[in-house]
């Protein structure tokens, strides 16, 4: 067994997130954030398991394996299941280290988990299959979050864009989106997933009439920008994710200060920008050329505790040197 | 002939905005924000047109009728065409006060012509047939506006809730809004009707898969919202403005300054509230029970050079003392 270190990518939804959960497709893409995984062997019984963003140290002992909790518990199943389905077991350290902003929708703990388990078939010599490797991720995932959807290990495994519809699976989008960026701003009020869902759902269950051809219409929509992206025309996407925004807003789940951060990035030059994942707070993404990069920055800068220009990563899951 | 005073309420479009261009219906209000008109005998040989308003007075000499022109010229219109329909002609003086901002698209051209042909039948001793008022309001509107709707000197002559679609006529909605009030706050950026219609079409023709649901959608719940009105379902009718809102920014007519009162009224208790009229500026409309109406206005005034709390009237045009 040996030292390796491996970094798997952050995902960012472009288009068609709350509609997703009632059969419409949507599209996610991996960024140029990545969490890094180093596995190392350890003299302890069990999985060490060191955050260095958290500065938390756990451990998860293989004699206790049917109690383990923890906060950092979706990792050490990661390396477990990783070892059991390699048949071997012993005592490994996992550290933890991520540009990836945790609670931020951006799926940080499907890529810590992805780069987990590829670091850990790694340091048993095994070359990771990216099948199994999304698969255990997702495992992982379901213990911790309960109902992933697995769009944040499959695009933390695989990077690049993906189209998906629930029950249908995942498509690889040909997209390269050479010359533009997405800038990632958070409103500084954190994102309510279950409450936002909630929400929603009981919109459209009042008013079906109205909410159907909405949602058929954001079916269209991701159907265009899919074609769009595959085009490598920008323009239209960033049109078409200035009308998703538009949809979300009309379901409620966008704010005061999601609304103020997305039209500024507009006004700032950016060719499209909407809130990105469940809204309620959380992140917007803008689209931006890279001429117009410094202006939208600055322009939220004076509005957002956080920003993050970023590019769409085709790479997914990879080795990294130690 | 006698002095004769009537008034004639502003109008602002509570649904279907944009949506209405393409076939889809519509729903106008009367509010009670009134042009007032008086209509006096005068020692001319033509029409004086005195705006208390602007301070300005204009002479629209009876000999010079072909090459009228002036920028209170629909009122001289307005008061011609009364008198045409008359058979009567004598020199009159059209005093104009009014309530309503002019270029808000609340109607206001439309309330002081409709008013002024009121006024005029009636210093003539005639009791208004209040088809012939409207009428002759909307050939005062053409010859200034171009293609008017007809909603405007529609709802200025009838006042109430008023539905409508594209080639098929008005239908009066029985609605009464006991108890809520509809503030509306000036977004201090001139709307651009023109510009904006232009901007919506391109963006249908260019991604019609998108936009015909939305449409579609956007029919659907003008349909929702006359059932909830005539209901008096007001919490119905708040969320309804939000998703028509939605819809709005989704066609790109809202702005930042827009979207900072839209959300800064429901954040402070509005029902619900949406831009109004054409967009790129102009004015948002909230609908506020009594109780939180005082917050609301708190709130917007923060943001808004101009903000009007008013009730839906019932009353359309109508006599006034002296």
């Amino acid at each position: 067994m040996q030292a390796t270190r491996s970094s798997a990518p952050a995902k960012v939804i472009l288009f068609g997130e709350h509609f997703v959960v009632e059969g419409q497709p949507a599209i996610a893409a991996a960024i140029s954030l990545r969490a890094h995984v180093t596995v190392e062997p350890a003299d302890t019984d069990g999985i060490l398991v060191y955050s260095k963003n958290l500065g938390l140290l756990e451990e998860y002992r293989f004699a206790e394996r049917g109690a383990w909790s923890g906060k950092m518990l979706s990792i050490a199943i990661a390396a477990y299941t990783a070892m059991e389905s390699l048949g071997r077991k012993s005592g490994v350290k996992v550290t933890v280290d991520s540009e990836i902003p945790p609670g931020s929708g951006m799926g940080s703990s499907a890529a810590v988990a992805v780069a987990t388990t590829h670091a850990t078939f790694r340091a048993f010599g095994e070359e990771p299959d990216l099948k199994e490797v999304s698969r255990i991720a997702f495992e992982a995932e379901k213990v911790v979050h309960g109902k992933p959807s697995g769009i944040d290990n499959t695009v933390a495994t695989y990077g690049g864009v993906i189209a998906y519809r629930k029950g249908e699976g995942f498509i690889p989008l040909k997209a390269e989106l050479n010359g533009v960026r997405l800038v990632l701003a958070d409103s500084g009020v954190p994102r309510n997933t279950g409450e936002m869902v909630k929400r929603v759902l009981e919109l459209k269950n009042t008013y079906p009439s109205v909410l159907e051809p909405l949602y058929h219409a954001a079916g269209r929509l991701v159907v265009e920008a899919a074609r769009r992206l595959e085009e490598g025309d920008y323009e239209s996407l960033g049109r078409l994710m200035n009308v998703n925004h538009g949809f979300l807003s009309a379901i409620g789940v966008s704010t005061l200060e999601l609304e103020k951060l997305v039209y500024t990035a507009r006004r700032a030059g950016a060719l499209g920008s909407k809130l990105t994942g469940a809204g309620g707070g959380g992140f917007i993404v803008a689209l931006v050329t890279a001429e117009k990069e410094k202006e939208v920055v600055e322009a939220l800068r004076q509005l957002s505790p956080r920003i993050f220009s970023v590019e769409i990563s085709s790479e997914g899951v990879r080795k990294e040197p130690l």
